[in-house]
């Protein structure tokens, strides 16, 4: 069965400006990244070795914050601005790949920051490859 | 593979409280039902029959906010306290009761507030089912 | 000059169910302790002992996105459902204490943690004096 | 007495990368105009002519979403990314010009749109001001 995604991209009575695709494929990498990010910034909260992951928890934090309102503003269609889906779609392509190369750094030590940066680069790409599309 | 929250949980590094199966089980439900009512409000504004939806609207924004609340915190171990994911898995099941009655209302004529009826429904239960756990 | 919230309660075109001094109080109460725990969760990050400091960062985080979404719920007036208000309030109020205990905890040693408790036990009253007008 | 989010801002341990005054009038701004959207978009449904008024319901719906998260990341100050913050900042003046616009078109018929729309402009300036201060 299509993801709840697609679903009800698929049920949205009026035209959708973008690649319904790219797009559903967009908001699930968005909600799953958001989802990695809270959950790592807690996992490295109880680490040991906290002190050293203090810039990782703060990006996580960031990170999650801007994918979770990018999900929702690519699941609106009424009333369409492609300058306001296109800013925040560079705004999160960035988040991602900072909170990527922070968890990246510690994806040896820490199991939950190397699925993290997995989300994350997989939430970039899908946010550059609809980018791709917005004129 | 099992899902990115599944799989967030298992590396998390100390102990969790509440059994992980329904956790994550609430987690991605509770993620999914945000999504669904995030669109739901939005396919809403663009019906023609738009003033009569105005109700639907509405449950539709509260639920989206407290079932993505509600995963952020159900998302977090560390310091742990019962007394909050006890109040506000409450709300929740609360919130997803109000907002599948409201859909399912309009399910035979909007196809939206059909599939949204259903994630809030099925998001009430995980509530329930997590709830029902903690003492 | 009244706050922007009392200002867009007075002109919202319907009747309200609540008393607008206690809901504009509440709502602003909970925007500036949403607004404190974001602070003082990353304050707490910056502090050489953050190792003592991890469930303090947890119960901000948790009290900022439960006041965050309280008041865009207060804020919304159509179609209101006493039962959403009244099970979100007292989740609210739940964190809020649990926020304000913790944050009172460190307030001798970390300034930003006092000022952040005051922001709490204010807001968790706004919150029980609005929910005692809810039947 | 100043507002917690300067007195948040001056307990901060560690160097602050940007201006504390601008920065604090940027969080300010962009949490009166994230209450503000959210309360218009409420307005705006609960308008006989609801029908006319849905593209502002829906920008207003996605401005309150990126100030709110705006408002958080400048919140936050361990561990800072100069990238993130001017991205998002340069999506939240698009969202602020876009939603301004918008609720001006209808400021003369709906005093909610009228304040709104001021809440927006104010808060464009404020992100602007201190995206001029970001090299």
């Amino acid at each position: 069965m299509p993801s709840t995604t697609m679903r009800m991209l698929e049920t949205y009575p009026k035209s959708i400006n973008l690649d319904r695709a790219k797009l559903a494929a967009a908001i699930d990498a968005l909600n799953d990244c958001a989802q990695a990010c809270t959950a790592c910034a807690d996992a490295c909260l109880s680490e040991d070795m906290v002190a050293e992951l203090t810039k990782c928890v703060r990006t996580n934090l960031d990170c999650a914050d801007i994918c979770t309102t990018t999900a929702r503003v690519l699941s609106r269609h009424t009333g369409y601005d492609a300058n306001i889906s296109r800013t925040l779609l560079e705004a999160c392509a960035t988040a991602c790949k900072s909170c990527g190369d922070e968890c990246a750094g510690h994806a040896d030590r820490h199991e939950h920051c190397r699925i993290c940066a997995d989300a994350c680069r997989a939430c970039e790409q899908a946010c550059r490859d609809l980018l791709a599309t917005i004129s």
